[in-house]
């Protein structure tokens, strides 16, 4: 691994395993884009053999993989009958190995870190990137720090701590705790690999690549994620910018960051021309896992969408739930967080900003599993019935739910 | 669809919907195995579309699927040298839309669903079967009824209810319930796919197939996996004895299957050499998922593995949750009920009944995330710290667990 590359300063910097971030203006470096043409591999097992010639890694052990990618490109045709939108597609990523997007990213991180020669790997997280982490560690033999906000909901604890990292719960300032883990990590030989690790970002093409081959080399008009901390947006970006420039492709999608207006820095920022986001005060969204008030990686998306053409929206708890009941109408359990994609799309639809007949797809990012909490509010109804009255219930002629 | 055989009987019948079982003697009737030479489709997406030439269905329809199956086959490496097994593998099923197994036999028992005109479907579970069934139920656009036993935990609830099938709560002996399933069916044109659906089964089969392909043609020694009601297993037994049949390999896995020590109806009838088990009196298990003291396919196990050279044993509660912390130190998160194959392994390579270099692969039926409860029990070692203590803490000069 050689140079990593600013995109605000145009210029190019060895690669420190100790910071993500470009030594004069503090902003997340890059892996440079390849600029020779490239082959996929699509007859290979494994998602990084697929596409290992787009990826900074000069090779791929397997004995690292727990089998990541790979994920379904779903057509949502009964659910694009319901909305009006004719080509509705979703791309499943709660079907990674711990049932998120996380997992495309840690795999590769995880691959330079052995590589590297590390034996401390380490996290900042409240949930999905913990939990992805610590498997991924286990799976690779290397101790693996997890670093928690106080008041971490202990479920999510428990999905990190099967695979017995050390878990350490840290009082005070989230922003802080990931500058003082990378300080810290340089000092003690621990790869701490956060939300916008470069190699991290680039797991997260390949999901771009994925979407590519599946739709048979048709570029989607749109494609919604959520929109966090900002390394898995730049990732998506990033593997249509290269298409695009290697010849694959006369196009890229038009990107559609969904945030919660419970915490919508980017969001905010976007709407109103910034080039750069404050800070958010006083978050508060059910969508935890894409509350980030200070996303690192904030004013690279707001670049970068600028350049490509992309949008940035929020959507509410409601709306967002709502979707997610959409998505379980059609057999997929997100989260609230993923299913910020549906409710955006639905709205920018309504709004007219994107034609009902545009093809767009939805990264599912995580699996409604992960959550069940948010779904206590609302109970199921349901029938109590005994044996002998269950006749009368599969017919409809009991009422008492 | 033509007829289907019994294995008893040494007869076949014509299908029937509503009676997965025997006219004669009650048993449970299967799909007849292919007699002239199939083939692979491996470079095709979908899995029922890899190997539709083995599943009984003249078509698959793309839209009624959720992308399951094509799972990882992971070699266990540091795990094989942890416990001196220098050949483990794992079949990840978890990584199925609905994160269990069932999805397979769902995927092929929905598609014969549709193609027969059922507008309606039902399923009789408390667990794994009712999420998979309401899922691909929801994903079909059928009315789907899950019956649920009283005192079925909520968090099983929400998993199927999310997809909004008609949830009925049935007070009453379980083992009725799914005979009465089943003639309330006929009477009203449900069709209850339940545990040992012929179709199901017929899901089942693609495992081995992977399996086979995966290792690249060998065909392991020993195949591993949880045991209830018996159609997994038979469906996975089938599956190796087409292979075999077909001409693709000349032999067959010794097949284990494992039940937990609180509820092993079967593992005791085999230890007792019976033909024919009784039901578990007062069963009791961590491992909900595989508590079945009256498996319907039961009698039709203990027949296939007596001709095949498979073996049932049982494990206990403890056992397996040790062996679940195991495979999670590999990066895996499943159910306990699913680490009963580990846990099954070291017993019987303990006491010499299978040789420790043997190739032995394990089926990981679900995800742990359906039952962070089991966990609950024991508490994670943490730190907890300040930021300005946190170094302290990386260097283990913090002992405050």
């Amino acid at each position: 691994m050689g140079r990593l590359e600013c995109r605000f300063c145009e210029k190019d910097f060895a690669y420190d395993p100790f910071s993500p971030f470009c030594p004069d203006c503090r902003e997340p470096l890059l892996v440079p884009s390849p600029e020779k043409p490239r082959a996929f591999h699509p007859d290979k097992a494994l998602s990084l053999d697929r596409f290992r010639e787009f990826l900074p890694l000069p090779e791929i052990d397997p004995a690292l993989s727990l089998g990541e990618g790979s994920t379904p490109l779903l057509a949502l045709d009964r659910l694009s009958a319901k909305l009006g939108l004719p080509a509705l597609f979703a791309k499943n990523e709660t079907m990674n190995p711990t049932l998120s997007f996380k997992d495309r990213g840690t795999a590769v991180a995880v691959q330079n870190a052995r590589r590297m020669g590390f034996k401390r790997i380490g996290t900042v997280s409240t949930g999905n990137m913990a939990a992805s982490t610590a498997a991924y560690g286990a799976r690779a033999g290397l101790e693996t720090i997890v670093l928690l906000k106080e008041g971490t909901p202990e479920e999510n604890i428990l999905m990190a701590g099967i695979h017995r990292p050390r878990l350490i719960v840290v009082e005070g300032d989230y922003g802080r705790l990931f500058r003082e883990s990378l300080r810290l990590g340089r000092k003690h030989g621990i790869l701490f690999m956060n939300s916008i690790d470069p190699f991290r970002i680039e797991g997260y093409k390949l999901t771009g690549f994925e979407i590519f081959l599946q739709t048979g080399g048709r570029i989607p008009d749109y494609l919604f994620l959520p929109l966090s901390s900002g390394g898995h947006l730049v990732g998506l970006l990033k593997s249509f910018i290269e298409l695009k420039q290697l010849g694959f492709a006369d196009r890229i999608p038009v990107v559609v960051g969904v945030q919660a207006e419970g915490c919508a820095p980017l969001a905010r920022a976007f709407a109103a021309g910034a080039p750069r986001f404050s800070p958010f005060e006083n978050p508060g969204t059910i969508a935890h896992a894409i509350s980030n008030p200070h996303p690192p990686a904030g004013n690279l998306v707001l670049k970068m969408m600028k350049e490509q053409g992309g949008l940035i929206t929020a959507v509410s708890d409601r709306e967002m739930l709502e979707a997610q009941g959409l998505l379980a109408s059609e057999g997929l359990f997100c989260q609230p967080d993923s299913a910020t994609t549906l409710a955006a799309l639905v709205n920018l639809t309504r709004s007219k900003v994107v034609p009902r007949d545009a093809a767009a797809v939805l990264v599912v990012t995580g699996s409604g599993l992960k959550n069940l909490k948010v779904l206590e509010g609302s109970p199921l109804p349901r029938l109590r019935v005994t044996l002998a009255g269950l006749e009368d219930a599969l017919e409809g002629r009991t009422t008492d739910a």
